[in-house]
C-alpha cells in the first residue's frame, strides 16, 4: 500500500461534500470559498506519541482527541471550525491501527461537522499534527488580550477529570465508574461548540483550558495586561476526583490541563444578559472571580488566605 | 527555555507585520482577513528526519528546504503564498540548532513574502510540519484535472539535480562545483513564484515536480482522465548531471523528484502566447510533449522506440 492508496481508502471520503470546498484532497493544494463577511482562523496542534497519547491507546481515542483539542482552539476565539488538514507520520503501515483511526477521525469530523481538505502522510515515530481552519463574522473575533478589569471570569465546567485520569494512567486497578468518566475526558474531550455564539455576543477574551485553570487564565492575563482575583472555592471541582480523591481535587482543577473547558470573561454590564442566555440555552457556567487592574494572579483559599499564584501549568519541554 | 519562551525568541517577530495579519502567534488561533475576490488555497508538507533531510544538515538548510517545498505546492496551483504554521517537534531543546533553523526560515519566508502566523511546538523525534496557505483569484485555480487533449506539455526547468544530490549525497569524494550546484537544489530549492501569472493566465493544470517527472505528470494523466506522449530527447536534463554521471542522466531527470519545479499543460491555441510572454519575462520553459486522449503515458526513447512509463516515482512507504 502506498501514500496514495493509503490516502484513498482511509481518509479521503470520510468526511461529507461541501460546495465550499472548490477542490479537495488529492491536488497540490485544497481550495476553499471563504464568505465575504468572514474573517479566516488557523491553529496547529501536534500530538506525539509517548507525550500526547499512548501508544495502547485505541487508535479510534487518538483520531477522537487530537481533533477535538483543534476544534478547542477555534472554539476558543468564538469562531466555528470549518475545514482541517491532517499531516500523520506513521512508524508503519497497519491496516487495523489506520482503519480504527480512521474510524475515530470520521466520527469526530461528523459530530463538529469540519471537512478534512489534506495533508500528508510520511514514515516516522508516531506524531499527528492537525491544523484547523475557522470563520468568525468580520472583526467579530475573541482574543486573549481584550480582558478588563471588572470583567467576571467564568469557566464552562466542572474541572480536573481529566487530568486526574492522567495522573491515574497507570494505575490500572481503578475500575470505577466514576474514573471511567475522567478517562473519557481525557480520551474524548469535548469542546464547547455550544458557548460559541456566548463567547462572540459576551466575551471579553477567552481561551481554552488545556494547561490547566491557572496557566491558561494566567495567559489572558499576561496578554491583556491585567491580573485577577479567584476564589477557590469557587471553582468547580469534577465531582467523581472528589469522590475519588479529594485531597488532590482542587490541585487537578486548578493545574491539570486537558479538560478542552472554556475560561472566559464578561464585562460586568453584560453578565446577566450572559448568564440568562446560558440558562435558555440549557448550558451551565461557573463564575470564579474578576478581573483586576493589580497584576498578578491572587486566589482566596478556603481557609481564606490570599495565595499568589504563578501560573504553573503542564510544562512542554 | 519552555515552549513560550522558545515560540517568543526563535519564531515571534522573524517574519514582516502585515495587515491581513488580524492575530498573530501567541493565541489560541490566529485570525487572517481573506480578500472578498479570493479563494483559499491549504497544503501541507511534513519533513522527517532520515526520510526527507538528514541529522547532519545544516538546520538553516532544513528550514529553507522546508518551508520552500511547502511554498511549490500552492505556487503549482497558480496562487500566491502568503501565511504559514510550523508545527516542529524536537528531541531536544539546542539553541544553535533552533538559532540557525530560525535564521533559514526568516530568509525563506522574506524571499517568498510568507507570514509565519502559528504553529505547535512539541517533544519527541525531529518531525516539521507547515501548513501554508494561499490566494488566488476566484474561479481560478489551476488543478491537475483539467488537462486536454492537444494540450502541450511543458516543464520550467532542467532536471535530474536534486535527485542527483541525493543519490551522492554518501559520496564524500564529490566536491566539484557541478555537484555542489545540484546540491544546492536539493537543500534550497526555489519554488517557482515567477511562473504564477503564465500559470493563472495560460495553464489547463499543473503540478509541482516533488516525485519526478513521470511520477507527477501521471498525476495529470490520471486527474485529467487523459494521457500523454512525451519524446525523452526533449526532457532538459541538468548539465551539471550529464557531466558527472552522464549514463543515469535522464533516469534522474525522469524519476528523481526534489527539483521542485513545475509541469503544466496548455491549450494549443495559448501555446504561442504563453511563450511570448515566458521569453517577456526572461524565464524559459521546454515542451516534452503532448497531452493524448489515448491513456497512459509513452515515450518516444532516443532510438526511435516508444516505451510505456508506469509513472514511477519516489516510493513514501
Amino acid at each position: 500500500m502506498n501514500e496514495f492508496s493509503l490516502i484513498d481508502t482511509y481518509f479521503k471520503n470520510i468526511s461529507p461534500k461541501s460546495s465550499d470546498i472548490l477542490v479537495g484532497i488529492g491536488d497540490d493544494a485544497a481550495c476553499l470559498s471563504v464568505p465575504p463577511d468572514m474573517d479566516l482562523l488557523v491553529s496547529t496542534d501536534t500530538l506525539v506519541e509517548g507525550v500526547h497519547f499512548l501508544k495502547e491507546w485505541d487508535p479510534f481515542d487518538i483520531a477522537y482527541r487530537s481533533l477535538a483539542v483543534n476544534v478547542s482552539d477555534i472554539v476558543a476565539m468564538g469562531a466555528k471550525p470549518k475545514w482541517v488538514s491532517l499531516a500523520l507520520t506513521l512508524p508503519l503501515v497497519e491496516q487495523s491501527w489506520l482503519q480504527r483511526f480512521s474510524q475515530g477521525l470520521k466520527t469526530v469530523l461528523a459530530e463538529y461537522q469540519v471537512a478534512l481538505i489534506g495533508g500528508d502522510v510520511t514514515k516516522g515515530s508516531l506524531v499527528i499534527t492537525l491544523s484547523i481552519l475557522g470563520l468568525s463574522k468580520k472583526g467579530g473575533v475573541v482574543t486573549r488580550s481584550q480582558a478588563k478589569p471588572g470583567d467576571g471570569i467564568f469557566v464552562t465546567n466542572e474541572l480536573g477529570g481529566a487530568a486526574f485520569a492522567v495522573a491515574s494512567l497507570k494505575q490500572t486497578e481503578i475500575n470505577s465508574t466514576a474514573y471511567k468518566a475522567c478517562l473519557k475526558k481525557l480520551l474524548q474531550p469535548k469542546p464547547r461548540i455550544d458557548f460559541i455564539s456566548i463567547l462572540q455576543q459576551f466575551a471579553s477574551a477567552a481561551i481554552d483550558i488545556s494547561d490547566g485553570l491557572e496557566a491558561d487564565l494566567y495567559h489572558i492575563l499576561e496578554c491583556s495586561g491585567v491580573g485577577a482575583y479567584i476564589e477557590l472555592e469557587k471553582i468547580p471541582v469534577n465531582k467523581a476526583v472528589l469522590n475519588l480523591c479529594q485531597e488532590r481535587a482542587l490541585d487537578f482543577a486548578l493545574t491539570g490541563g486537558d479538560d478542552y473547558e472554556l475560561c472566559f470573561t464578561v464585562p460586568e454590564g453584560k453578565i446577566d444578559d450572559m448568564l440568562s442566555r446560558v440558562r435558555e440555552n440549557d448550558l451551565r457556567c461557573y463564575q470564579i472571580g474578576t478581573i483586576s487592574k493589580e497584576k498578578g494572579l491572587r486566589a482566596k483559599a478556603e481557609n481564606g488566605q490570599i495565595i499568589h499564584l504563578q501560573g504553573k501549568g503542564y510544562a512542554h519541554f
